[in-house]
C-alpha cells in the first residue's frame, strides 16, 4: 500500500519523503509548491473528487499532509460536478476556521477510503522525544519556558497560536495568523519594554494545541527557526516533547551551538 | 477627604481630573510626567515612605492610579531607610509580574490608611455603558468581536493581554507586552495573509483581565487608538461594557464616524 505525500509550501514536505522507509507519491496544491523535493502531481480545490479518484488508481492508500497552506481561492469555473456536491461542507468550514477546515479535508480523504496517518507514524525521527538537544537552560529559562506552555496552552484552547515568547515572566509575545517569523521579528525590534537580558534572554517556546488532531498542522521549526531567535535576542528554543516536528534535527543542534543558544524538547 | 490622582505617562491622568467632581492633588512618578496636566508632586520608588507621608500630610484620604508606567529602575543609593525596608517586597512582587506588582503597590497604599479608588468609583462617565457608540456592526463583526472576547478572556487568564485583533473568524494578533499601538501597526502590515475585506473588515476587541482589581491598569483607548485601527484596515473597535475607559468619548465618537467605523461597548 502506497503512501502520498499531500504537500504544502517549505520544506517539510521533503524532509518527510526523506524520512519514510519507501519513497511516496508527491501531490502538491497548485500554488503551494514544496521546497526540495519533485512534485508527481499537482491538484485543485476544485477538482478534489478527480483528483482522490486519481490517487486510488495510482494504488495509494495512505496519505499523510504536511507543509504550509494558506486559504486558496476558489475559482467556480474550475469545479466539477461531483466537487461541487462537497462545495457547502467545504465552505461551512472555512468560515469556522483552520482546525474546522482541516478536520474536513481529513473526513474527506477517509470517505473515499484513505487512510490518513500523522508523522509519528510514517517518521517518527522528525519529532524528538524529550531531552536537551542543544546548550544548556538556567533555572529562569526552565521557569520562562513553564509559563509560555501554560500561555500557549490557553492560546490553544481558543484556536489561537502554537507558539509563545517570554523573558524573565514576561510575555514578549505571541503567535497568531503571522505564523513564527512574524513573532520573532517583532521581538527583534521591542526595543526599551525588553527585560534587562543579564537577568535572562528568554524563551521561544512552541507546541501543538492541546487536544489538537495529531495528523494535521503539526508545530514546525527548523535552522530558520533558531537564526530567528538569535536575532531576536532570546536565549534559546524550547518545545513539547514529541509533539514538534524539528527539520534537520542534525543541523539544528550544531546552529545552535554556533549561536549559543539552548534548545530543549520539554517533556 | 482629599483625592490625589498617583499619575504615569498619556492622557488619562488629565482626562480623570476633568470628570472628577473636585479638583484632585496630581503626583507623578518621575519620568513619567503625565500629558496635558500639572503635575503638584513628583515622587520616586525609592523614597515612597516619605512621599506617602507627605500625602497623609497634605490631607489625601484617598487615591487613583492613572497612566502608564514601565518598570522603573532603581537607584539604591537613593533609598531611605524606612523605604528600604520595604524592598524585599516591592522586589519579590517586580519579579512576578505586573499584576502582582501593583497588588503590592495598593497593599502599601493601604496599609499607609489611603483608600484606593477606581475610576468607576471617582469618574464613571470615562466607562461607557453598553450600546453602539458609533456607526453599525454585521453580524460578521458581531461574531468576530465574540470570537476576540473569548480570545482575551483566555488570554487574560495567564495575564497576557487585554487586546485581540479578529477578522472572518482569524485571530490576526492579540496583544502582549508590547502593547496596542504594536499590535495594530503588525496588522496593518500583515499582507497576502489578510482575508479580503469585501467579507468583514475585522474587529479590534479589548477588555479587561477576568478578575482584574478594577482599582488599576484597567484598559484605555482613545482617539489615538482609533486612527490605528483605521490605518491597519479594520471595521471598528468594541469594548466590554463598563470595564474599557475611554478617552474624550465625544471625540472618540465623532472621528469613528469620519473614519467610517464602529465602536461597540458590547455588554
Amino acid at each position: 500500500m502506497r503512501t502520498a505525500i499531500i504537500a504544502g509550501q517549505g520544506r517539510l514536505p521533503a524532509a518527510l519523503a526523506a524520512a519514510m522507509a519507501e519513497p511516496p507519491l508527491v501531490a502538491a496544491l497548485d500554488g503551494f509548491a514544496p521546497e526540495g523535493i519533485t512534485v508527481d502531481l499537482t491538484f485543485r480545490v476544485e477538482r478534489l473528487v478527480p483528483f482522490l479518484r486519481a490517487l486510488e488508481r495510482d494504488g495509494i492508500g495512505q496519505v499523510i499532509f504536511a507543509g504550509a497552506v494558506t486559504r486558496p481561492r476558489l475559482d467556480p469555473a474550475l469545479l466539477d460536478e461531483a466537487t461541487a456536491g462537497l462545495l457547502p461542507r467545504l465552505m461551512g468550514a472555512l468560515q469556522q476556521g483552520d482546525d474546522a477546515t482541516l478536520r474536513v479535508v481529513i473526513e474527506l480523504f477517509e470517505e473515499f477510503g484513505f487512510k490518513v496517518a500523522g508523522v509519528d507514524e510514517v517518521a517518527p525521527a522528525l519529532l524528538p522525544g524529550a531531552g536537551v538537544l542543544a546548550g544548556a537552560m538556567t533555572p529562569r529559562d526552565e521557569a520562562d519556558a513553564a509559563r509560555a506552555a501554560a500561555i500557549v496552552a490557553a492560546l490553544g484552547g481558543v484556536d489561537v497560536g502554537q507558539g509563545a515568547v517570554v523573558a524573565q515572566g514576561l510575555c514578549l509575545g505571541v503567535e497568531a495568523l503571522p505564523g513564527t517569523d512574524a513573532l520573532l521579528a517583532q521581538v527583534a525590534e521591542i526595543g526599551a519594554l525588553r527585560p534587562d537580558p543579564a537577568r535572562g534572554r528568554g524563551v521561544f517556546y512552541k507546541a501543538a494545541k492541546p487536544g489538537q488532531d495529531r495528523r494535521i498542522d503539526l508545530p514546525t521549526i527548523g535552522p530558520d527557526t533558531l537564526r530567528a531567535v538569535a536575532v531576536a535576542g532570546l536565549g534559546g528554543v524550547a518545545f513539547e516533547a514529541g509533539s514538534v516536528i524539528c527539520l534537520d534535527l542534525a543541523g539544528m543542534r550544531r546552529l545552535a551551538g554556533e549561536l549559543g543558544l539552548f534548545l530543549w524538547a520539554r517533556g
